[in-house]
């Protein structure tokens, strides 16, 4: 897979201010910097709204709130328009990063008292439109990540590694098996189809409940799917009948074959299909 | 336990320059800050010589071989004296803290190609003459962090929320327990002493392997000590006769209560007191 060319975003907010991206810069005293300590969080506006806003926003102060750092989120929220705008993306479909740190202090393990957290955040240019139609390879690997993966932490290193294991062998993904069964991915939810039931690991300290996890989740029940909430065992994915990943970015994205096992060759299976039309309506939806 | 107050040093050195703590910043598309992408090295200067210099730096070209971070640590070795010059430390003992973050990028979690590492230092006033008198009180918990705990990486943050779980409980450990056995602390290593036999968990991927730990290590076998490699279960320590804690800024340091359990109620206990008065022997040694 050829390396894909990223570029900065025009515009970065900074602990109030919007600056160019080649001005943003923090102290190397950041917590953020000398101990990865801060959350993060990744949403899509699509047609001019932010997709499942509220919910990404819950899980940011869910997330501080479990590593106790007191961030006053609004701060960010108040000044998405003005980033927008200043990024020349107010009309425009756009991803947009937050993260919060807990803050710049002198380096000690232990959360320094009364230091103000670090907000920043910046958008780019992407469009979400239709069905996410690439036909994923992915491979598997043991998980090596701690087993606090519901918190969106930017002590991401394992996760990095994983990743980069995965451009290597010219996958899009890495999957995780923990205890046998398949966990996540490094930066997406996973789930199998077998007999047209729908199977993906239950949300507790091994996965990020992803937003777009719950909203598939949502979708198989309002079409009449049957969910089972379980890790399938990676011994058994040759078993199964359809696999895709989920992601904010990642979408509904079918899985062609995992460590060389082939699912559907030429198009995603009929689960995935459904799923991905239900997907559309919901981002097309008023 | 009362919040220690910690000072910023007075100078840093970071990508070849020497500058004041204030104006030393990076890019919030750092690595370091976005990924908790790098990795640190600290290391104690005692009587105008850096402490196990080579096996610090050695470990450190270890991690980032790890990690596959390509950077020129002699640009740190070699600005050293120019960095304790400049921090008014040329004559003084202290500590020196080194961190490669693999370098500025826009945010994919893969490696980005042909960018430049971020390389950091800063030195602080700090004398660790004498012996460590310190009788910890520590905790244990499950190890929640990943099993890479032999990479000294800046993806802190499951030892950060220990280390601060052992503060609010007025404790100035925390050590993990994995698979019912210890394996270190949150920024130290961990022995026990049974029958004047040394135990302390096995090198490998679920414990850092400090250079305090391997010079203790060492320090058993020229007394002749028995040294058993083994993770002492959690179930046992209160059948064991002692505890002490290694860490360069620790060096060792006896255990007095574990989960309340206690050892020696005033002092170091005998084996703990020897390998004390061993390590500052080596100290002192020209």
């Amino acid at each position: 897979m050829s390396q894909i060319k990223y570029k900065y975003p025009a515009k970065v907010f900074l602990n109030g201010e919007i600056l160019d991206a080649g001005d943003a810069k923090i102290s190397v005293f950041d917590r953020g910097f000398i101990f990865g300590d801060g959350v993060y969080e990744v949403m899509a506006r699509i047609d001019g709204r932010f997709f499942y806003r509220e919910a990404h926003l819950a899980r940011l102060k869910w997330c501080l709130g479990q590593i106790h750092i007191k961030a006053d989120i609004s701060q960010l929220e108040n000044a998405i328009p003005e980033l927008l705008a200043a990024s020349g993306l107010a009309e425009k479909d756009c991803l947009l990063y937050m993260q919060v740190s807990r803050g710049t202090a002198p380096r000690q393990h232990s959360y320094p008292q009364k230091i103000r957290p670090t907000l920043m955040m910046y958008a780019w240019p992407k469009t979400l439109a239709g069905i996410n139609t690439t036909h994923a390879s992915v491979l598997t690997i043991e998980d090596y990540r701690w087993s606090r993966c519901d918190i969106k932490s930017t002590s991401l290193l394992g996760n990095v590694m994983a990743n980069q294991l995965a451009m290597e062998n010219d996958c899009y993904e890495t999957l995780f098996i923990r205890d046998g069964k398949i966990t996540e991915a490094s930066h997406c939810n996973v789930f199998f189809v077998k007999d047209r039931i729908v199977y993906t690991h239950p949300r507790g300290p091994l996965i990020l409940d992803g937003i777009t996890r719950q909203v598939v989740l949502e979708l198989c029940k309002q079409h009449g799917m049957e969910v089972r909430l379980e890790g399938i065992p990676s011994k058994e994915i040759d078993k199964m009948d359809e696999a895709f990943l989920t992601g904010t970015s990642t979408q509904v994205m079918a899985i062609k074959e995992v460590d060389g096992y082939r699912f559907f060759e030429r198009q995603a299976g009929p689960v995935t299909q459904k799923l991905q039309k239900a997907f559309l309506e919901l981002k097309n939806a008023p």
